[in-house]
Parts: C-alpha cells; sequence; structure tokens
C-alpha cells in the first residue's frame, strides 16, 4: 500500500477546509500526500504549511497540524491518567495517527494500549512523513494496532477490562458514523472498569454548540449526570478555537483534581500539560456554563 | 459624517482576512457597512455572520466578533483592574468601538477613562448598528471621548497620571505605526502611576512569534524584565488562537493574584472572566515559557 503515497514534486497550492459552509480556513502549502481516497472510504491529504507544519486531512476536516498538535494530544492522553487512580489498560477508538499513544507510552503503569483504527492509512502516512507524531508509540510493545471497525472489536471486548476509553475519532462522517450512537456509547461504558474514564471528541463550542451538547446528553443517558463534563480545549487546529472533549467516569465522580502528581520529569516533553493546564480544562467559564450546563 | 455608513441592501458575500498571505480567514456574510475608507486613512467595514454576529474589519483584518469579543473586552479591562491596588484613572489607547471602556464603567471606583481614538468612525459605526459592545460606556459621563492622535495626546498628558493604560491598537499599520516605538512606550511609562499596570496587544504567539518578542523586549527595555509579563488569551476572533498580550507593572512586582475579589454581583454580566481566568491566562504552559521567556 506504501507505494499511493509516494511523494509527489508539488508546487505551493491552496488547500481549504470545507467543515463549514460559511466559514473556512485557506492554507497555502505544499501536498505532501495529494488527496486519495483509502481503499476505507476515507478522503486523506497530508499538507505542509511554512508556519503550521504539516497537515494530516481526512474527508477535509483538518485532523491535526504539528504546530498545535501537542495541545490535543497531551490532553487527550494525561487528563485521563490523572483522572484514574491506578490505570492498565487503555483503549484508543480512532487516533490511527499514534498522537495519542506516543503521550501514553510515556507511563510505566500501562500495561496494554489498544489502537483501533479502521483506516491503516493514517498511521502510515504519519509514520512516513511525520514519525514524531506517533515517538516511541511506533514501536513500544504495550502498543496494539488494530486496523478493524472499532463497533465490532468494542462489542467482542470483556466487558470492565479497559481503565479509559479514548474516543480520537474524526467528526460524525463517514466510516466514523457507527460510533456517535446510544449502542456504541453503552458499550464503551461496559468495557470500563468501576472508576475508569472516558474522553471524547465533541466539536466547537462556539462552531457546534448543538453536536457538543447532543453528545453531553448522549454521554450523560448512560454515564449520569454528576459523573459527566466537558474539558474544552483551546486549540488552532480546530476553527472555532475552544474544542468541547466531553468526558465521564463510570460509576464515580467527575472531578477536575489530579488523582496524582504530574510528574515533569517522567512525562518530558510536554508542550502544554501541567496541573494548571489539568484543571484549567476542567474549568467553566460563564460562557460554557451558560451554554451547556444550565 | 453618519451618512456614509448608511445601510445598503447586499446579498450575502465572502470576506477573507488578508493579514497572512498564506493562511486566510474566508467569511460568508452580509456587509452591514461595505468597506470604505474613513477620512483617518483607515479601511473600515462591519460584517455579519450567521454564526458569529457582527465582525468589525479594519484595513482588512478582524478587530471583533460578537460571538467572542468579551474574551478579549474582558480581559483587556478586568485583568490590569485586579493588578492595581485602588485604580481611579485609567487611559485606553484605541478602543474606538467603546469594547474596554463598557467593561471599565462597571467599576464605581473609577473616576475617568479616557479613550484616544484618532478616528471617530469606529465609535460611531459600532454605536449605529452593535450598540451593546459599547454598553453602558456610550452615556457614562467618566468616559472621555478623544478622536486625537494618541501619539500627541500623551506627550502632553501629566505624568503619572494613570493608574492603567490599555493598548487597544490595531497591528503596526497605518495609523497605528507610531504607537509602536520606543518613544510612545517610554510615554505610557511616564504616564503611569508608580504599581501602574500596562496592557498592549502583542500577537498571535503561533503566527506572531517575532512580533510578540520584539513588543516584549520593548516593553522590557523600559519597565525591566521583573515586571513584564504576557497574557496569552485563546480566542476565535484571531487566527492563531493564543493572542499574546504584554503586561507590566511601573515599579511594582508582576503577578497573577488578584488584588482583590472578583466580585461577580457587581460586575455582570461576565462571559468568560473569573478569578480562574485572571490566573490561567497570566500562566505560561510550557510552549510559552519556552518560546518567549527562556
Amino acid at each position: 500500500m506504501m507505494n499511493t503515497f509516494r511523494l509527489r514534486k508539488s508546487r505551493k497550492k491552496k488547500f481549504r477546509e470545507s467543515l463549514y459552509t460559511d466559514i473556512s480556513l485557506g492554507l497555502t502549502c505544499e501536498a505532501i500526500v495529494p488527496e486519495f481516497r483509502t481503499p476505507f472510504g476515507q478522503k486523506l491529504a497530508l499538507y505542509r504549511h511554512d508556519k503550521l507544519g504539516h497537515i494530516l486531512v481526512l474527508d477535509g476536516n483538518i485532523q491535526w497540524m504539528e504546530k498545535d498538535e501537542a495541545i490535543y494530544h497531551e490532553t487527550m492522553a494525561h487528563w485521563p491518567m490523572h483522572s484514574v487512580a491506578e490505570p492498565q489498560r487503555v483503549l484508543i477508538v480512532g487516533g490511527g495517527d499514534l498522537g495519542v499513544a506516543r503521550e501514553l507510552v510515556k507511563y510505566p503503569m500501562l500495561e496494554e494500549i489498544d489502537v483501533v483504527d479502521i483506516d491503516p492509512c493514517v498511521r502510515e502516512v504519519t509514520l512516513m512523513y511525520v514519525p514524531h507524531i506517533a515517538g516511541h508509540a511506533a514501536t513500544d510493545p504495550r502498543v496494539n494496532k488494530y486496523d478493524v471497525d472499532a463497533a465490532r472489536f468494542i462489542k467482542e471486548a470483556v466487558s470492565s477490562h479497559y481503565d479509559i476509553v479514548v474516543l480520537d475519532t474524526t467528526d460524525e462522517v463517514n466510516v466514523a458514523t457507527p460510533l456517535f450512537g446510544e449502542k456504541f456509547q453503552s458499550e464503551v461504558y461496559r468495557v470500563l472498569t468501576k472508576g475508569g474514564v472516558m474522553v471524547r471528541v465533541a466539536g466547537s463550542v462556539f462552531l457546534q454548540e448543538d453536536e457538543v451538547k447532543k453528545t453531553l446528553e448522549l454521554v450523560r443517558s448512560i454515564f449520569s449526570r454528576i459523573s459527566t463534563g466537558m474539558l474544552t480545549l483551546p486549540t488552532m487546529m480546530y476553527l472555532g478555537c475552544f474544542f468541547g472533549i466531553v468526558v465521564a467516569v463510570k460509576e464515580g465522580i467527575w472531578s477536575s483534581i489530579p488523582t496524582r502528581r504530574i510528574s515533569v520529569s517522567g512525562l518530558l516533553p510536554l508542550s502544554w500539560y501541567d496541573a494548571r493546564w489539568h484543571a484549567f480544562v476542567a474549568e467553566r467559564p460563564p460562557y460554557i456554563q451558560k451554554t451547556f450546563f444550565s
């Protein structure tokens, strides 16, 4: 499959994100891997921008950009890791680029990191052109890469097995559609240990208010109100700046206090994450409180 | 002058921000006030976008958008107000839209709020079409509106007069150019009281690193290293998400601890500002520390 991604000489061209009809981000960049349709039905492209570095695009939507991908990947990994007492096993749904796994392998306490992404092309392109996105996760023996449908994978998974589930998915389009319903959310709940934590992408709190509310309601209906909350990550790579991440605890209390000291020495290098960031992203400034929790 | 701004029937059109050659934000919106050149040399336009509300544009660059203008205006007003013991007088350079003044009039302790913007068209357009941006600042007798060149105004101002100076300017273009040099910065220092605080726009910490560093160095050269710091505001309205605001104290110690309780009842309604926000925007996550303070 690798030859699909071969480098083509390419002049600078304009990429335009297509998630919204009335708001667009236009980036003049080099097409490292020009857009192509993978055998799994996703349109994939990899660009390089002078200021923003490499940019991975799926179905016209930016998945990460090198300049600030750490904000998202570090939060998606370290937030749940510091919200569970003794985590040992993690399931990442999506996350084929291994960005979240890269952060998780920094923890010696973890024994098993299962990455389930239907489309291996995401991993292969990333590893080939921007290997530091995956870092040590590319070779760490605790990282198991399953190139299968996550809906089927989770149905066959053992109950109360994972301490953490990270839903690192694209938006509700194409292959990702089955990962947004009640059935899938119930399976996530089932495979979590008691006290286990789930984080899942919900959308921009400014531009996708309805999607965020819908995800929050779905998660609440299964996890209960008290154990459900939201992280708001400010990022440059997603239009709308503040990106909502719904977080939930199975049979436990949602809290923004880290379960243990966020060790700096063991986790280096970190670009954004520290104890203050951990608390801040879980805060509810008046706008967030009013829009999503009133 | 008012008839310059008369409403023209207009179909939805595409506005594209022109600050960067290789990154652009495209917004399909209605031109409430189509772009025109003011008598003071600025190109001014006012748009309305379905998701983002009204958007004020000067020289092709977004100044504020209704959806999240509060992040910027609240921080520019409340951060310095909670960093000075007993503030009485404030100077706002630029800020013709009165957004910062709107937040300041919420404090009964303030006696004088001088707004010095060379271009009254900004105020007139804003007051006419989006009056809630100015709020009570439009009529509060403590707000003095000076439609003059700020460089000349400050040269004639009395030393040690203002407890707070807010440099709420556009980028270093056209009429704003004289506000970016050492001479102007020295005048700002001079007019501040001992322990007085200045905040000034510095640019995106991702896309304008050099501009931010340059502003930080300039301010440090006049205020000294220990009393100079930076706020990083995540906003949607400025491309680049994290927007750097350089902050400095005259003959005092820079601190992120509020000088008094951030009263909720007295300041309502607030969209973003609270005690945690006050502390958070002054934090230095590893990326900020490494890029600007190492």
